[in-house]
């Protein structure tokens, strides 16, 4: 009897956020991504949502490797939480790997065990075969995965869109695509965030129009925000900038750790002498200098919302020109909306994707799906990277291409898909869900009891800091407080509380893991009684520890 | 000396909601619209969001009359509010008087004195010389108004869009614009919502392709979402419906109130024949219903919302097609998004604005409002009804379509444009801003601390509906929880807190207004006791009382 294939999606099903895909062949299990998803409104204290891998857990010996398609949050936020749990070694290309190693070593993780594989390169773990393909995506070495078994090959298209003048001038691979759809596809899982979107996305170049006349007409500075891993938009702004006799500023925390990873890597490429500090930026006029930010999305304590706020060191005002160079992912709109109000109220000029072409999505649009499947041409077609109305509409589009209806399936997270040669099954499930985190600790069974806290006087925040080793306080104490008002007397009572916690916290030094309940419990009533004392009002108050 | 002019907004600039503008010519005012907006997240307990009108009623006896552009909320949905402040004159077309004239008799103000006009019709009214013009917008009777003072013309554009291939087979009077620019205009208020769009709208006649494409593929029943008040959709889609040999079934409460409307005054032309109630529905095979409905924004609450969620006794499911006829609103992205997801999961077929054209928006694209100037070459530009950058945006369309830097106007909510035909400033103000709403009655100072109320356990809200004249509950208790998940069993505590709250407010019967607050406090009291009794938990508990 044949062996089965299974393939179990974890994460990105029905949701789009935490991609994580197992292939379990024999008692082998090659896993896929390993994604994180940011906690909504409805799950505050929250600081990430990760897949369950209680199945792994259960099964951490049949793990032969994990394989990374690309170095986004959504495909690799989870690694230092799986890492805590199992070990197996990494494989991802050199960009991939420098932003998972980077976020291990901000973890402690130092021994996890990390393979650069360049696009084009074939690696044999175990039973499985594993060609990893170029692609083309919003970040740097972006591949997808061509897997065979010894059942066939089995085709993981990751994020992907075919832009075929991509920045870095190598378009993605459809040749090999169609080496494996004329040798015979077993399945394929293909990306199904644009399936929504007619046509073919635009080429990343396209956009580099909107820029060009952008800067020709800015009298003052240009601040342009976008995403903090998106290299080759960062690369286009800064070939415009410098053509226009412009200085480069970066802004951002995970920016500026993109870009100093992206240059060591050579993704990057501006001249040093282009490159300033902030503060170096007095040197220059202001039709001399270029910003780049984060805070596309309008996020509240981003580089480009502070920059409108004027809470940061630059100030965005009249003659400046901003532009915003992302579309606002769902959820964002009235933040976004938000921020290029109070840009236009300040006198900047702002351009954004409503008005000029100054983004282009990574994903692939309908007539790029629709040439996946006719050069795949799988046996078995499973949509994944979508909420539920993409992947029916995804699965739809499958068999429109061609594809049996019965060999398509739409999976739900911990739905086993059983694949033979010649016949699928989707009945079995394994365990699976949405495990919230704070800090290190799952907090799963606290969840529900803190969607349920929304506070009567608002909602305060404590982030406590701690040194896994020594169990130090490793940073200030951070209060921020929601819907608790202090007007005035705001910043007297912000500075009192950190001193108080601090001091709290520092009571528990030298505290290990099992006592950061204790610390937590200590300063929520110390702070309550200080807040109570002061303002007569009783926030929420929600202690955090974070450990380093 | 020459007497000034003065234009003062009071609503709709710097936000899109709440319109309402003043004109004012030797202490003579006259109102234009007088709308309201809907509260944000950060608002619980509110109901509506009205202009301060401070201003109003401190000059009550200045007033010549409000005239309404057309019947959608954010321009006369504060009528009721402002009626109980002062009395004047309302003028508006038939069918927008008609929807004014439910809300003042559902608010029990039944001497309010409104005129009906056709457009064409010119209106004196003191100083000023009123012309209602035609135009298009989503809802039937919109007009535009040119308003001739001693020293010139004014002209509000209200609401619009250059549809010339409208439902209702007239089109905007260009003509009528064009009189006077060729005579000269003193100052265009004009539409700023959607300057950001490139090009034309679309006419409404553009989608009915699409309805004609799906309703011919439609093997079950057509569920189609759209405006409660966009009546020429509704006719549209009853065409195409009937066509088909489809009944019709309207769902939602404020839907079928404008379809009774409508239909009395003859912008809704259905057969009786094809109008059948929902419990009627059994009578037909699924090939032979369409039902539309509210849900288009996926209000938690609405017609489609329940079908989706199996709270309808329409249960939406396999073999249904559903039509999600408008866009989502910002802000109410992913609660749309969210409905889509259910239902495709119950296995509907569903189509909305992303992936077919089964939606046009009521508002002028910058073509458009080219063409507005262009016709109307004002001396003075007042963008209207728009956020900070719709405003900012639309002055720069103006600057480009030749009127003088100087004479246009970007005002923030209460400033005063005061106009010579020589010379034009904004530097008065006068009160302004938003005035929160419970019931009927302004809770303005309470609003700082409700923001902060978001409640432990969540919140629940019991709804008391009082009889105004008499003090008695004239219907059901309602009692509504957010975050306060009760899990099993919800069914039985919210109809045991429901008789709790019946009993409660009814020995308060005979109360009067001042009451009200003593109601309230018991409510209050009763449900926490209760409810802690029961579930251990303390959600926030916000007693409204509505008088009727």
């Amino acid at each position: 009897m044949q062996h089965k294939l299974k393939i179990i999606p974890l994460g990105g099903v029905g949701e789009i956020g935490k991609n994580m895909t197992l292939l379990e062949y024999e008692d082998r299990i090659l896993i896929i991504d390993c994604g994180m998803s940011f906690p909504d409104d409805e799950m505050p204290g929250i600081d990430v949502v990760i897949p369950d891998m209680t199945y792994l857990e259960t099964n951490r010996e049949k793990i032969v490797a994990m394989l990374i398609t690309h170095g986004h949050e959504d495909h690799i936020g989870a690694i230092p939480y799986a890492m805590q749990k199992f070990r197996c070694p990494i494989y991802g290309t050199k960009f991939t790997n420098a932003l998972i190693r980077h976020k291990l070593e901000e973890n402690q993780l130092h021994d996890v065990q990390l393979t650069d594989v360049a696009p084009g390169d074939i690696v044999t773990l175990d039973k499985f075969k594993v060609d990893f393909i170029k692609t083309g995506h919003s970040i740097a070495g972006a591949v997808a995965l061509a897997i065979t078994t010894p059942i066939g090959t089995v085709i993981h298209t990751g994020d992907f869109k075919i832009d075929l003048t991509p920045m870095d001038g190598e378009p993605i691979n459809i040749n090999r695509f169609a080496y494996y759809g004329t040798r015979g596809v077993l399945a394929l899982l293909s990306d199904s965030t644009n399936v929504e979107r007619p046509g073919f996305t635009q080429s990343e170049k396209e956009i580099g129009k909107t820029f060009e006349s952008c800067f020709a007409q800015a009298k003052g500075r240009v601040i342009v925000a976008t995403f903090a891993s998106n290299v080759y938009r960062m690369q286009q702004v800064a070939d415009v900038a410098i053509e226009h006799g412009r200085v480069l500023c970066f802004q951002g925390r995970s920016m500026e750790q993109v870009v100093k990873i992206a240059t060591q890597l050579g993704y990057l490429k501006i001249p040093e002498d282009k490159l300033v500090r902030v503060d170096q930026l007095t040197r220059y006029r202001d039709e001399e200098i270029c910003v780049i930010t984060t805070g596309s999305q309008g996020e509240p304590m981003s580089g480009l919302f502070r920059m409108a706020n004027a809470t940061h060191r630059l100030n965005i005002g009249k003659g400046d020109t901003v532009i915003i160079s992302a579309s606002a992912i769902p959820g964002n709109e009235l933040g976004v909306a938000r921020v290029i109000n109070q840009l236009y109220e300040k006198g900047a000029n702002v351009v954004y994707d409503q008005m000029a072409d100054v983004h282009v999505s990574g994903h692939a649009c309908r007539e790029e799906l629709k040439l996946m499947l006719a050069i795949t041409k799988p046996k078995y077609f499973i949509p994944v990277h979508g909420e539920a109305r993409h992947l029916r509409m995804h699965a739809e589009l499958g068999e429109r291409m061609g594809v049996e209806k019965d060999r398509i399936f739409v999976p739900q997270l911990g739905n086993v898909i059983a694949l033979t040669s010649r016949k699928g099954t989707m009945t079995e499930t394994v365990p699976s869900g949405s495990v919230m985190v704070d800090g290190l600790a799952n907090i799963e069974d606290a969840v529900l009891h803190d969607r349920k806290l929304l506070s009567e006087d608002g909602l305060v925040l404590a982030i406590i800091t701690m040194d896994g080793e020594t169990g130090r306080l490793c940073a200030p104490v951070e209060i921020i407080s929601r819907g608790f008002v202090f007007m005035r007397e705001a910043e007297e009572l912000i500075a009192e509380s950190t001193t108080l916690i601090t001091e709290e916290a520092k009571r528990f030094e030298g505290a290990n893991k099992n006592e950061y309940s204790a610390i937590k419990n200590a300063v929520k009533s110390r702070l309550k009684n200080y807040l109570y004392g002061k303002t007569h009002r009783s926030p929420m108050i929600l202690p955090i520890t974070i450990e380093i």
